[in-house]
């Protein structure tokens, strides 16, 4: 039988407690230690004060075999953690020469002249095994004291991120004997989480003991991590292939990606393998469903352009919507959003043209069109698809969801070409 | 003297443990003790479990006046606070009937049939003084003992913020005798932190000693806080606002707004003053700028559109960019994003054009035009002004950064109108 391993998560700094930064690093230890089998039991916020990091550090000991530590290593007078450290620890600190040559790396690459603070960064307490920092001048601290872990890191984000992959995951692999353990990721969308648990209720009952389902929503939809521990009796890597092969099977029309994929990286692809282009027309969106399209590298290979037509002179003379249409059905109708989404393919020329139109408030709604009446549309040489929506919610998520629900259109419409 | 007042944050939920959710609530707790005078000490989350909330709360009320505890109250079996609470302050459960009718009151609004779980949620441990939750099944709860207050709320964000705002801080600020505190937030874009802080080095440092100053950098800029705590002495108010005053007029360019203003609402508010209308031509921002502009509520009186020209066949059909400029200078080129910027506003008829092209990485540079390399522009009927930018950052950033230089643009274009 393998070891549980339990690990606490100490962050320190003071913009934490006065909530001037969100802790987000928290979030993504807590993250990586599942994904190798470690459970996290507590995380601990802290001032910069030398006494609360001695108390919080010899209670969090008491608990859990492994502590990390982030934040309070800058080279300033209130960053406190490593001089705590060495006299928690009963060590002295004493120049380590290649965090040195780091250090001045760095510099040298910024072309910024080193002061003497800085060099002070490369003297660590004797008693630690230093982790190296390649993003940042603070290097990070390994001690070991009655079988716990402590390891200190800086708390900025991609620093943090980088020596933990490089060094203290691997490390901590090797040195507890963990169980092997693998995830699988799909992503779901168009159904929230109690539907889809509902759908595959019988398969997840029915999964071997080892096989651990995870529901993860977000405002794109849901993310089903499947998590293999090795029991030593089956192939992980094959008993997960084969459950999420029976998952596709049962949510034929809602698996948009397998791993670590947006949708709209999902949609670019779909549309680089068709060799399709596409374009927008939004109103409502306001230009968010050009950016979602254009936040994926490389999506200038699809991506023609976008006409935001807030105003109606602008659905006219841009998109070629009728007067009449406009006049007859008003800007928020299937007639007008079928018009923009064709116009725009049309005047663009693209394969593909999306159109959204809607009252995403908190003004300008009617008894009969109250705020959060939305229309989309998806239009191809072949067909028209427009579909009404309707939101109860701020103006920014009124915004997103749309978004979201248009892209998910083309999804859903290059998955089920239609030729009329 | 008025009293010192610590505070800490409690937040229970294995889902904060694991990474699926990241903890905001405890900086926006931070933020809003912070400003009636009471300091955060420490932040603990924990599991959903009974061992566990047990001993951090007695550690939190041996440091602490007031300990805030968030999550757990849920219906279902792992909410296992409100029990924890009640065994731990030796009192038993009884139905509260204020809450009950709270409780069914929500479920006849959503028209839901109410479950005996949800009945459950109203019976409360007798010792405590109930906090309503207007928005939710769960009321929070209000303990007093040995001096310390504990309040236990709900971990849903606006029900937790709601019940703070309505109830818990009023209390607070009643039942201990906070320091006034008044805050004025001077939002400021253009430069870095550490470049204002030397501009307004000499001010900071003669500032009186009941007023204190707090950078709070962010994406789009830097806000200033000037925190103002009574002295008895002096009006508060106008301190302040002399101190505003003041530094005003050291950094006239870089202040675009008051109090919790975006500069997205900022430009709206100056764009309505003036009665001017505004359209954008974008390419590497692809429709971020035009999102930015419609996220404000009424951003259609001077919006009117935006043309998303991805591909040079856009810029030449939509916007008239010459093919010779195209050809001659390049899609990123001073000539290119000023005829881009013109283009839009004569074709959407707006007083004024923004415009943006560049590559925003990771492919697409060129020796000379290496990734990062972005043209921004303005244009009005009077003149047009172009800048280049230069970022070394990852995709999403470079886009980011380049959709707040082009705000700014039209910001101090504003400030400035300059006649040709």
């Amino acid at each position: 039988m393998k070891q549980e391993i339990s690990a606490e998560i100490m962050t320190i700094g003071d913009e934490l407690l006065y909530g001037q930064v969100i802790d987000t690093n928290s979030a993504w230890l807590g993250q990586e230690l599942g994904k190798i089998g470690i459970r996290v039991k507590q995380i601990t916020s802290i001032s910069d004060n030398p006494d609360a990091i001695c108390e919080a550090l010899t209670q969090a000991m008491a608990r859990a075999q492994v502590v990390l530590v982030t934040g309070g290593l800058g080279p300033t007078k209130d960053d406190l953690t490593k001089h705590t450290l060495t006299r928690y620890f009963k060590s002295e600190l004493q120049l380590h020469q290649p965090s040195l040559e780091d250090v001045e790396n760095i510099f040298r690459k910024y072309n910024r002249p080193m002061l003497e603070v800085n060099r002070q960064q490369a003297f660590l307490p004797a008693c630690c095994t230093p982790v190296r920092n390649i993003l940042g001048t603070a290097p990070g601290m390994l001690f070991q004291e009655q079988g716990t872990l402590v390891v200190s890191m800086p708390g900025v984000p991609f620093e943090m991120k980088r020596m933990m992959t490089d060094t203290v995951l691997p490390y901590l692999q090797q040195h507890f004997q963990l169980p092997q353990i693998i995830h699988k990721v799909v992503q779901t969308i168009g159904q929230g989480e109690s539907f889809l648990a509902e759908r595959i209720a019988a398969w997840e009952d029915n999964l071997p003991n080892n096989l651990k389902l995870a529901y993860l929503p977000h405002l794109a939809g849901v993310r089903l991590r499947l998590t293999g521990f090795s029991d030593g009796q089956h192939d992980l890597e094959t008993q997960l292939q084969e459950q999420v092969h029976q998952l596709s099977i049962l949510l034929p029309d809602n698996i948009f990606a397998y791993g670590e994929v947006t949708l709209e990286e999902a949609i670019g692809q779909l549309l680089k393998e068709r060799n399709l282009t596409i374009s927008t027309a939004e109103s409502c969106t306001g230009g968010l469903v050009a950016h979602k399209l254009t936040s994926v590298p490389g999506s200038s290979a699809y991506f023609m352009g976008s006409v935001v037509a807030y105003s109606n002179e602008v659905k006219k003379a841009q998109l070629g919507v009728p007067a009449e249409t406009l006049d007859k059905h008003g800007a928020v109708s299937e007639e007008t959003v079928r018009a923009m989404a064709q116009g725009v393919r049309q005047r663009l020329h693209t394969h593909i043209g999306l159109a959204t139109s809607g009252i995403a408030g908190p003004d300008g709604g009617t008894p009969e069109k109250p705020v959060g009446t939305i229309w989309i549309a998806y239009a191809d040489a072949h067909q028209t698809i427009a579909r009404q929506l309707s939101y109860n919610k701020t103006r920014q998520l009124n915004i997103e969801y749309t978004a979201l629900q248009v892209l998910d259109l083309i999804r859903q419409s290059l998955r089920h070409p239609v030729d009329e």
